[in-house]
């Protein structure tokens, strides 16, 4: 519970819900490299001492005074983006960056200003990105819940949370992939293996993956990638070489690395004229992307997005049923099944490279 | 005609034109910080000896076999950007950047690969930017020709040919701006002054200027600028006075400054979540830009025009009714008129930064 730290697991007191909260017993947990990023100390918003995990799926509890869309017994996916749909965000169609909570939730507690949580001894311990899903119970506010059905397992849907919509989101909400687009995704991780599964649902030609690691091969594959590149392998000019493939750039280019470097190879490798480019990976702090502005002037744009353009509480549920219909596969991604007490475990195999997605069972 | 040195006004022999190309009387033309940037041999990919000059308006003389679209006596605005409505880019409703000339374009020769342009002694001269524009006579491919209505003064429609429609497209074409959105205006030079009223134009509620020179308000405020900023005035962050005079940042913010640092201000004071900031402004060879990409991922995006997005053969010839009909003004930017022996005047005006624009008539 403090940075640097391995995760402790440990018997911690849980206040009720308040007003406008809810109170959800959580089924499973992602483990998730930004969970990583925060407990090494890397990031510099990092608040201590916090129950880290964002990506989850559980029951409604138990509802506070107000909450009106949810109701015990109520299957939810945590929201670290909420959606209130009445702030100046939420009413722009062009973000789904809603800010209604964002002070409090940066800083680690409820919209009221307290935390749910503390040590046994009553010392606060903070909430980490509104959810805190690494427990067997969090309290959440009603705008970052994402109502799904039922049926849906726990310990599938809970990456829908994070990677699944960022991926998936940051095709169709962000880009809005056309038909026939060609398009290239740098770093075939969880996320990537997302971006492509996005770009074969959206109906692009060419799904061009790239990754220094020639064993992402198959898995990619398996999602709807159409040609590998190892950079490793590219005599010459990568970016030429990428252009050369795409017949001109690609349509649209994705960047799942967090690489400043990559970020510039993905932005130069979309097609003169009309490539977009957009920056998914999170970027070690400082760091600074940059080219010659006549990449933007002869056409091409640079664009990001977070939790993959959607509006959680709208689009989740959309996801599940995706997933429940066989639109999107997300079981091959889920290599590994933990205890809460291994949970260690699965930020090593996360560091060895060795899982896809590791999650929790409560 | 070398490089660094002064024009030279002289007789040239000029060739009638050939299959696919158009004779026009060239009637009156701008000087352009663009005509300036080759002159003075700061352009990476000027060639000599050439005539210089792109911002013309005149009428067809001749016409060459095959050429259908134009006739003698039809009053004509070269393009340097052409529009061929048969390529790859002129069928992509997303770009206007026609490829069908580029080459021989920028090798400053006619589609054929030869120039019309020779000495007395019958050295070649090169052609530039496709337009020439800077002689009483001059060759151009007929998809680089945008015919006009016959009232519209050519000392005033010349301007269309470059900085009106650079600065009035990036608006409406590029950036699409909404009724009611807030803007900001980064150097208010010709081009500037043009997306001003562009913003006007589009139904901008706030168009914010900003400018080193406190003598660019009373102009600016004439085309639609409701605030000025002076940035050597601001004390403390730039970025930070910019955001909360526009209660956030600005939907839409535009360089016209061509300075990286600039350019990285126009982006950084765009609104979180969906502000968009668009490059116009030719950066110095090799210049880069450069910002954290958290800029990005947190919803703004970069993106450039070149030649407002315009495709000439057709929107050129609104923008010249909007001229007529009052909607655009130019005549107050029109601040000099020369006769061809002057040209030199012209440039020392620009460099001195006494004229808006300076119109050789002939
Ligand atoms: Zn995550
Ligand atoms: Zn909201
Ligand atoms: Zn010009
Ligand atoms: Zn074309």
């Amino acid at each position: 519970m403090a940075a640097g730290q391995p995760l402790q697991v440990m018997e911690v007191n849980l206040d009720g819900p308040r007003a406008g909260e809810v109170l959800v017993e959580i089924k499973a947990t992602g483990i998730c490299h930004t969970d990583e990023f925060t407990r090494s100390g890397a990031d510099p918003e990092g608040l201590f001492p916090a129950i880290l995990g964002h990506e989850g799926a559980g029951v409604v509890i138990e509802v506070g005074e107000g909450v009106t869309s949810l109701q015990p017994g109520d299957h939810v996916i945590p929201l670290y983006t909420p959606e209130c749909r009445e702030c100046e965000y939420c009413l722009n169609p062009k973000t789904n960056l809603c800010q209604k909570i964002r002070s409090t939730q940066g800083a680690g507690v409820m919209p009221d200003g307290t935390s749910r949580f503390s040590m046994l001894d009553g010392t606060p311990i903070l909430h980490y990105m509104g959810c805190s899903t690494f427990a067997n119970h969090t309290v959440l506010p009603e705008i970052a819940l994402a109502k799904v059905r039922k049926d849906a397992p726990f310990d599938k849907i809970c990456y829908i949370g994070c990677g699944v919509t960022t991926g998936i989101g940051a095709v169709i909400n962000t880009a809005k992939v056309e038909i026939g687009s060609r398009a290239i995704v740098f770093g075939l991780g969880g996320i990537g293996l997302n971006v492509i599964q996005g770009l074969r649902l959206a109906g692009a030609d060419q799904i061009v993956g790239v990754d220094l690691n020639d064993s992402k091969f198959d898995m990619a594959t398996r999602f709807g990638m159409t040609d590998f590149v190892n950079p490793s392998k590219v005599s010459g000019d990568l970016v030429a070489h990428l252009v050369a493939l795409t017949k001109g750039g690609a349509d649209y280019t994705f960047d799942a690395t967090g690489n400043v470097g990559v970020m510039r190879t993905a932005l130069e490798s979309a097609h003169k004229g009309w490539g977009e480019s957009i920056i998914i990976g999170v970027a070690p702090s400082g760091a600074e992307i940059s080219t010659r502005p006549f990449q933007l002037v002869t056409g091409r744009s640079w664009r990001g997005t977070a939790f993959g353009g959607a509006r959680g509480r709208t689009d989740v549920p959309k996801i599940v049923d995706w997933y429940m219909q066989g639109k999107i596969e997300i079981d091959p991604m889920i290599t590994h099944k933990l205890k809460l007490e291994d949970i260690n475990k699965g930020f090593d195999l996360m560091h060895e490279g060795k899982s896809i997605r590791a999650v929790v069972e409560f």
